[in-house]
């Protein structure tokens, strides 16, 4: 199954390792870095053990972004119920489409810093935002033990839940969705609609209505399609 | 749910304290040491992290008979398949069984010594043997993250903890939908991108995306806010 492990900012070192670990217990093999404190690191190979392949092979991006480009689907992993239009679905309920996703494309499991987790902004990079049901006085899994039971669902779990049909087009890449996104901000800057000075809110809206939609290429290509219509006439 | 996490002979006790982390962030709070090497140890306390209380309360043991006295039902966790009279079972399959017999009695789920796993004999002291399935080339999981597994599906599994709530905003209502997609229709006429003659299938496209999506009231008001800042512009 080809799925990403992604930590973003990760203070300690140690819990690269205990993660590396924990994904390679699952079967799984890819971890993607944002902006590691510390990497490579003595304490994460040591807290490794068996998996240190899995960090020789890591790779480290400067943004999450990046680290998202050529996936199809990520998923957000945040304990707290957010301020966000697409509503925290339960890891059990979410992980048969995270497995179907990754049976045609790639999927990103995406975790956050040990203290502050995801950033609402790296949120709205997610097509889907995913909590691990927890004790609600006390819900503060250590990252590794996080990515650890979202790799247990993801595989074990993968056996045993029907899968959902298939229906629909190939989903867009991350990259496919930044470049819309940015086709329609420079669009509305140009119409007025927006202006640049004072942005407001309507491009988060955007970008968090369109991360609930979970694009598909061919729909990208329509949508922009459509903002090249619009810009060829307002230059007329 | 009466849940008894026990840990026979763990060697490091930094895992002890990671353990209690674990079982406890899933909503458990007793936990059984069983000869542990070291307890209690500032490694175990560091771990703990807001834990602290579990381990504070956690019984210490000089048998896993005396561990599972007042138990009806004990599970022991098993990386390998061993040479036993009951087969293990996955998890999964074992998790519903185990909640059950919680509702009427203390059921125990028992982990070894981090390097030799449970004794033969310390298995045969359990009723059930579980698996918790993992990489076959790699099935090393820590510890801690084998206690954060096994908590999680018991309770995640019942369904035992309530989601945090979801943010969002006034749902469109069909109306409001159907509005904005008119108005859409009318400006990719408009801008030429679609010919009313001859309109191919974007408006279906269009329907459908935004279908999936389950506008909400106020992206709908600025979707259209948009759409009507390109007609100003291509009328001029």
């Amino acid at each position: 199954m080809p799925v990403r492990i992604v930590l973003s900012h990760p203070s300690h070192p140690g819990n690269i390792g205990a993660a590396a670990r924990a994904l390679k217990t699952m079967g799984f093999g890819e971890l993607a870095l944002v902006n590691p404190r510390f990497f490579p690191d003595p304490d994460a190979t040591a807290m490794a053990a068996g998996a240190a392949d899995v960090l020789e092979r890591a790779s480290v991006h400067a943004s999450l972004e990046a680290a998202l480009a050529d996936c199809t689907l990520a998923a957000g992993f945040s304990a707290r119920g957010r301020d966000l239009s697409h509503p925290p679905m339960p890891l059990r309920e979410a992980a048969p489409e995270l497995a179907a996703a990754a049976a045609s494309g790639r999927v990103a499991l995406v975790f956050g810093n040990e203290t502050s987790g995801l950033s609402n902004e790296e949120l709205l990079r997610c097509q889907r935002l995913v909590t691990i049901p927890a004790n609600p006085a006390y819900s503060s899994l250590n990252l590794a033990a996080a990515v650890q039971v979202a790799c247990y669902e993801l595989a074990a779990g993968a056996g045993t839940h029907p899968l959902p049909p298939a229906g629909g087009g190939e989903p867009a890449t991350g990259e496919d969705v930044q470049g819309f996104l940015a086709h329609m901000e420079s669009a509305v800057h140009e119409s007025g609609y927006v202006d640049p000075e004072n942005p407001g809110r309507f491009m988060e809206r955007m970008r968090r209505l369109f991360a609930r939609a979970g694009l598909e290429r061919s729909e990208v290509r329509v949508l922009r399609g459509m903002l090249a219509a619009f810009e060829r006439r307002m230059r007329r």
